[in-house]
């Protein structure tokens, strides 16, 4: 049985397709990690919520969840709402261990890749078409 | 003098706190082109926003802007705001040549790190404390 879950935190938004990267995420993580069942959850609109997703991991066996939050940066969202989500997670699943991670852009590796994304981004001088 | 222009198109947030991976990236691609004017700019409620970043660097001499949506993924904004304001950049500036990147979540090298920041991130069965 797998007893640890990862769950992906994202914004949401009104438009589906906003989500597609997320679910591309969620399936290259969980094809490198099979003993972890890792599931997808939103703060805006879109199902389900982090509550939802807590408590469902919980109802399965799991024993420790570890909340990645996929926004770019460390707001009111995760200063604020992420921890009183998490607070209430914890008196609902009082023997539950919950872990939250930084915002992506707090992450080291994560900033250098994007920072050589945009340095490859911009055409050089001398690199225009004739 | 720098010709090229690149903005960091980000959401924004009334925390000030929230911009500073972002002010990092600014700095590490700005290191690494030098020949490139590298600014960040805002959606919300912080400033510059990007028509203010697009006029001052066409004042400045650029003749090529390239704006980068530092976004997790393409809903509302990127779909709608962000064409719009390039296309009301376009009237004020005919001949500015302005160019959008996709979001940081259609890149697949920025996916890829942050997947293996997670697989890296959730303790692996076995590897707990006694």
């Amino acid at each position: 049985m797998k007893n640890r879950g990862l769950v992906l935190l994202a914004h949401g938004a009104r438009d589906p397709e906003w989500a597609e990267p997320f679910v591309r995420i969620r399936a290259a993580v969980a094809a490198q990690r099979p003993d972890v069942i890792v599931e997808l959850a939103y703060l805006g609109t879109m199902s389900p919520r982090l509550a939802a997703a807590i408590d469902a991991m919980a109802a399965s066996g799991v024993t420790e969840v570890t909340v990645a939050p996929l926004l770019m940066a460390q707001g009111g969202h995760l200063k604020e709402d992420v921890p009183r989500l998490l607070a209430e997670a914890q008196r609902r699943h009082p023997r539950l261990r919950l872990n939250l991670l930084p915002a992506v852009g707090e992450v080291d590796a994560i900033l250098s890749a994007m920072a050589e994304w945009l340095v490859g981004s911009v055409p050089r001088a001398g690199s225009e078409e004739p």
